[in-house]
């Protein structure tokens, strides 16, 4: 009959006071905005982008809070809706594993449009988010991958909890007040793992996003909700989890440690599933540099539930290349960009020496390999023979992995504007929410 | 792995041909129409209708659609959300008991306000009412009593689908537009049944409405959802249902038979398993009079489910009173009017006289006696013995149920506008759809 103290928890989470945030969430969130913002600039030509976009347009309403890619501002939970769901329109925003989802696209949207609208500092956008993070992480995982496995899409449902938490801290909501809006958004949050493929994926996030702004929007005006909506009887883990050992699931808090620094950047335009392979190549190929020709098999083996996701062996599209281990492996080694979304073009398909290539790769899986690891076999026609390892789990150093984000932002948005935007964030204390809302469309 | 036929046969009723609606339900819709603005009028000064009206007028917007209560109009969406919450404030609107719901406040609202935004005809917005009050009702009943015991409201899960066809045929939309309509609400429907006894309950009739206009103006817009978000791997019915059986319970459509006819109006200001008893009282009192006084003993025999609703033996407040057998058999007693929302003051929890009777009624439960059914047993102080029954799945002809429709609406919006909304509406045929939208602020 519920766990008084997952809400008392999540409730301390919300309320936590900033200076008891690290330093290492701190960097990472920084970088999870600049990420955020390069792939919310690059989406927001895609279709269900331009889709939504015309739809909070045709409603119109209070320039409060701004969008990818228009020339206006428009309401703040508009405005959320619509940015969640560009900024995922590529499907190339970052991941945490054990969340089960993808934390920006669903909490930064819904952060910054209230911020904006609020006036705050961007400093308070950043706490506001890593703390909506933090708090979708420990609700995904208190979820559960049963949640995943029976349907549901973690990055629109924790999201959504996510989302209502960092936006009720830029609204000041009071203790009570962000009970009543995890109980509103306990009734209004949702998203399914079957719009998988469609505009409906990012549309998920949008929803997360949307959904947190108008939880604390009402909360701030008296709202009174179910007083436990998210564990309490019949609330949202009871009806949504289907994980029956959710409460041994829960991670107290406040936290020791934040699971949020587990989050993951995506580095490549393709499937998550693939990048520790990518990863293991590209290492071996700095480290001990050989050429395609020198290959006579290459093996992977990968996590059982990828190769329903993204096994797929001889690709008929550039959106199917992004979930084809065998073109993706072939194409590292001939050193074609992965992560350049332009590279992933329908032509590459039929690109003779990556259809040469393949026919040389098995995948197989192993229950024993996590869904973040990657191992490699490599028979060379010299006979010598190569094992490689690559674990998504291993922190890459921030500067690595800042590096590494700049050259992605390079690469979609052009390195002017990406260095414009990184050179703006490197100096967020100085910056409100505004500065940091004029960036998206710089 | 879903059932395809489920949703051929949505999209064949959502895209039913007017002329294929017969007579009974147009009658029906009529009254509904009716009585929704009746409570939506009467509910417009609730704490929670200001708390959602504020928050769209901060939001503001397009004047498309009207609100009850306020000056001016909003986008449709957020008119849908305000209205549906409004009407739904009182609780004091029409019920669906096999589509386990209330029906008017989650697509009216769509209806209506989709209607007035693109000038349709009164007619058109009946007709919309119609087919998607159906398919909620064959969409709730599929979902089965099991969705609602699992802790999910039918009159947001199953209603979202219901504004959505509403909406969809207003809009004009294509087959496959409209079953795109469904994919986007699939992903977004959603409501808890732990809302209730709070704000969130009748926010989740607006959160159906408001559900229903957003994915018809993306589905018009070219959206790409899942093409069988309901009844599809993992859609809605897998994920949320609960009911193993779904598949048989879903009802062929096209219909032979619109089981909207069933639908049960409120006539008494209180919880609807109390009625059934309400009504074998006074049907009593009418055809064989007898005072309190003669009474020694009144026994009630009601369905189990209700003993967990209803059956508030010393009601506190008068909303406890709306669910106290006890107080409600004896105000029945001695005549006072259980139609008026104004009966059920603090005090009467105090009145002596009622207080007295109280304690002669024995309320007991039986499986036998459905959820629409009350038998009464009365022993009289002259040793006589009366056995009442009463079942509201009994029909009332049409004509006394309007002249009662119309006594509630004299009692809670005041006669002489009681009467000039049923005059109006007795031509509806002749009225436009923002003719009918603007009996919202007469």
């Amino acid at each position: 009959m519920g766990n008084p103290s997952i809400l008392g928890d999540v409730l301390a989470l919300a309320m936590l006071p900033s200076d008891s945030i690290p330093t290492v969430p701190r960097g990472l969130a920084k970088l999870s905005l600049f990420d955020w913002l390069v792939v919310g600039k690059a989406g927001s030509t895609e279709p269900v982008s331009r889709i939504v976009s015309d739809f909070i347009m045709e409603e119109g309403g209070e320039p409060q809070s701004s969008v990818f890619g228009l020339p206006l501002k428009l309401p703040a939970r508009a405005a959320a809706m619509a940015n969640g769901t560009i900024s995922h329109a590529l499907d190339y925003d970052d991941t945490h594993f054990a969340h089960v989802g993808h934390l920006s696209v669903g909490i930064m949207p819904a952060a910054l449009a209230v911020g904006e609208a609020v006036n705050a500092s961007g400093t308070s956008v950043l706490e506001a988010f890593i703390i909506g993070a933090e708090a979708a992480c420990r609700i995904g995982i208190t979820f559960g991958r049963q949640h995943y496995e029976a349907g549901f899409h973690q990055t629109a449902t924790a999201g959504a909890f996510g989302a209502t938490i960092a936006a009720g801290r830029l609204m000041g909501l009071s203790s009570v007040e962000m009970q009543m809006a995890l109980g509103i958004v306990s009734t209004r949050a949702s998203g399914l793992k079957s719009q998988f493929g469609t505009m409906g994926k990012p549309f998920n996030a949008g929803i997360a996003a949307s959904n947190g702004v108008e939880a604390v929007k009402l909360a701030s005006r008296g709202f009174i909700s179910s007083d436990d909506g998210l564990s309490g009887p019949q609330g949202f883990i009871q009806t949504h989890s289907h994980n029956p050992n959710y409460r041994e699931a829960w991670i107290d808090a406040p936290p020791a440690r934040f699971i949020f620094e587990d989050n993951k950047y995506k580095l490549h335009a393709c499937c998550h599933g693939t990048h520790a392979m990518i990863e293991a190549l590209l290492q071996e190929l700095h480290e001990r540099p050989f050429l395609p020709n020198d290959v006579m098999t290459l093996t992977l083996i990968v996590n059982p539930r990828w190769l329903k996701v993204c096994d797929i062996k001889v690709p008929r599209t550039g959106l199917e290349i992004k979930f084809s281990y065998t073109w993706l492996a072939s194409m590292t080694l001939f050193g074609i960009d992965t992560s350049n979304d332009a590279t992933y073009q329908d032509a590459l398909c039929q690109a003779a020496h990556i259809v040469d290539f393949s026919s040389k790769i098995t995948v197989i899986s192993d229950p024993e390999v996590s869904d973040m690891q990657t191992k490699v076999i490599i028979t060379m026609k010299d006979s010598g023979r190569r094992e490689l390892f690559f674990d998504l789990a291993a922190r890459i150093p921030e500067a690595v992995l800042a590096e590494r984000l700049r050259k992605k932002a390079s690469s979609l948005i052009g390195s002017e504007i990406a260095k414009h935007i990184w050179l703006m964030l490197s100096s967020v204390e100085s910056l409100s929410a505004r500065d940091i809302a004029a960036l998206m469309n710089v």
